[in-house]
């Protein structure tokens, strides 16, 4: 028999996600802000709701993918969240990058209300969402942790689990974004530097790809890179300066100085400023051939 | 019959390349500054030369591996170098890390003198030198690189070529050698922002390293940063200073800032100061942890 | 006939105004969260109120020095906060360093509860503020600032008008206080390079102060940065952190980037990782000679 | 009766400090690299040499003001150089921003020789020069200073005595470059924080300029960054980046991040590549108005 399931939040990555659970066979109920991102999975079997607390079921699952920190803590726990509904034995699996601090009011919230909580940020852009081989680092306590694991394989290649501890898993988030925006000002200082040499940043990107830095962060994002193209957005630019403002935020709770993330909030507010902001995030590495006089 | 060679300089890589020429099947001559290094080299057969300009062979062909420009290019065109030696028909292989003006200089010096230069420096560290699988990025004259190719292939498992030009594979390599830097202190800010909240650094930098920063030099370098030990040199944290010695210059010559690359020699910098000249050049991430307030 | 006036917040700023407000002839209330603070003040003659409320008077005068964003939005407009009961006709005179969007905010809710509001904040270390030497930068509408500067003129040298909209003042402390902590960085990377070559400090410092930096900040900062000894604290480390927090905040919702702002707070989460938190804020300065292997 | 002296270098700062050495009533030899420079001095009384050897007279003095390290290096102590003819008891002042490695190797060569030698690097900027009002920091042997002082006396308001070490003088120059430069950029990024929240750049500039950081190099810099005006040049951008690198040389030298020198160096670097290095060095202050979107 099939699983009740709720997903609110049906960006370009809930709703990829949205596509899997159904595909794995999930009784699915799916709510979004605007009504527009339902239509297609209605047609493919989901349930719509109209408000995050109809689509919860007393006892049953709900994934979030929303927005930021703000609706995501209005959606669980405020007057018309799905969170009181949601009730003893209820779980709620939360994919969204936010700040640990956030992650760690939610667990607390969902502990006085008796329901579970599973931090489960992902990496991966929309594309791989589609595929369903997301990567998901995950935290919580154990049975809830055992809970989420289908609901998981059904959209990521790979659930690594890091403790009990909800807020590990947000961090390891922070720290992974951080590491791929620092990728791009690497390719976009490196690849400059190559071409106001003379070099076509084609090829030496193809090198490195293909040699030293065959990763798949490296192979996604380079030739957006070399082709100093950054107009068809993945991953908006304005949405990449919140990550950048969560990342440091973390940091300045624990206490300590991030000078590179502090440089990709500069290229990041640089870029919002000069009006790239629905741009795509490696726009970062404009910057770079901007400064060189090459823009 | 066995092609003629020589090897000048017998640090950690270049012993490697010539135990590797060796193997190919190559007549070897060999020549280092202190003679230490050539005695295991005479064991398996070499022969020993007891100047740079009696290692060369008129119209034969000399692979240099020496310590910075400044050696090279007194080895390379001062008085007892073996450039005068090599004559018309010879061959000059530079695989030093070393300034692209430097490079420029050399190309000159040679077509002046009648012979032919190629610009080959290579990516790896010594283990991988030892097994033959280094990558090298070449430029040269088309007929020189011909000529280079065979050597090439006995100590690298790829050579790319990148045109005529012979200045542009030592840009390729600088800007490799950026780029690898980079990601040390990007895994340095990455993991110790976990450790400030609790993670362990090693279980970070496995997830990453097996997922979306799966290559090589994430693979090669992670471990040793994730546990922050960096006594053991591969590659000593003062020659790294001296890259990036090179590499700022090389932007500055061609008019451009390089941010990142200007924090990385902070680092080094203050690893000096305090004395961490002969760690290994991985100790640029202890910097963050140490601004963390972890060390 | 004596002006009725209250001051709320009697740190070692807010206590050196009251006096001065004393001295001056106002008919003085204070308030302060902790009593230790107003015990002197009343026996100089002031009257302690219980409570913010308690302190103001319908119609009166209400200046604030208090600690930070949140304490004084809550003093003044929470439950119990003294806004409602000024009421029409009363005037707040808020001479804290804060967000520019907080001044807007207290203006917003001020005017809507028939208040006039003038932003006010001061620059001068406490024992200026004990001499009635501040510079005071203030806006606001014309007839606030109009009732406030017989009260500005008691506590400051020099008031200086920038204009009708109230978060211009707060701006204008914003890029003081950046630009003073900037000067700390400067000095201490400048000293230290002097140090690292043999110099005194003191000798190289007392030159320039007398020369081309001859002015107040330099003056008051630079004996401290060449002793580097910050234990004594004129102004806590934190709270330069704070600050700092504010001027990168103010910067972000501006869309700029502050570099030098970036490293700036860099150094202050570096001292508070290592316990300086309250220490003196010119510690910022003991980075560069840390950096350098000095200390 | 007149005492001989020979200035070598006249640009802007060279002539106006020969013009105040005959205003002094020293009996005055020129020699420039290019003659225009000669002929206003030679027609005030100047007698014009032909070489910087027949500028100086056996035992006498010569003060020089030449371009850069290489230019001095090779005028001093090169083939035609003015250093061999200068013989025993000469004194060379150099009052060129250089290197102090620079400095050390003349004082060794000078020695050798026989000569004297005081290093007598000089603050101010051409208009401060022509009104004999330069801030001169002087070091070396104090026989050699105390002949030095009435030269000394005739261009500068006061020289200040740093020790005996012929290269500190050099090094203080150095440091109070950086820090003017550093003002440039915290000028920069200050004033358009100000500027982003609509205030009057000019506005803001007064105010500082008049209270805390009423000193000579804010009231002279201020306001042509807040006019964000750089076509005239009193210092040429190129020139700054020259000193920049002296001083990040000298602070690698010494084993020392300077991360706000690498920024101004970035700023520099980045004002070149748009074609701005005959603009003045103010131009680092236009790098914060332009990444925030404004220029």
């Amino acid at each position: 028999m099939q699983q009740d399931i709720a997903i609110l939040g049906l960006g370009r990555m809930g709703s990829a996600m949205a596509k899997n659970l159904l595909d794995a066979g999930f009784a699915l109920t799916v709510w979004n802000r605007s009504s527009d991102a339902t239509r297609s999975l209605a047609a493919a079997g989901a349930r719509v709701a109209k408000t995050p607390g109809e689509a919860a079921t007393p006892g049953g699952i709900v994934v979030t993918m929303l927005a930021d920190d703000a609706v995501l803590t209005e959606t669980t726990a405020g007057e018309h969240g799905f969170g009181r509904r949601l009730g003893p034995g209820g779980l709620h699996i939360a994919m969204e990058t936010i700040a640990p601090a956030t992650s760690r009011h939610l667990a607390d919230w969902h502990r006085e209300h008796g329901n579970q909580y599973v931090a489960a940020p992902v990496f991966g852009r929309p594309a791989v969402a589609q595929a369903g081989k997301l990567w998901v680092c995950m935290s919580g306590e154990v049975a809830a942790k055992r809970r989420a694991e289908p609901v998981l394989a059904a959209v990521c290649q790979r659930h690594e689990d890091f403790g009990t501890d909800p807020v590990s898993a947000n961090v390891v988030k922070l720290v992974g974004n951080f590491m791929i925006a620092s990728l791009i000002e690497v390719m976009g200082e490196g690849y400059t530097l190559a071409e106001k040499h003379g070099l076509s940043r084609e090829a030496v990107a193809s090198f490195f790809v293909s040699t030293l830095f065959d990763a798949p962060v490296f192979r996604s994002y380079s030739p957006t890179i070399a082709a100093d193209r950054h107009d068809e957005a993945a991953f908006l630019l304005r949405l990449g300066l919140k990550d950048l403002r969560l990342i440091l935020g973390a940091a300045e709770r624990a206490e300590m100085p991030m000078p590179l993330a502090s440089l990709l909030r500069d290229r990041l507010l640089s870029a919002m400023a000069k009006g790239r902001g629905d741009y795509d995030w490696t726009a970062i590495a404009h910057g770079a051939r901007e400064d060189a006089g090459l823009a």
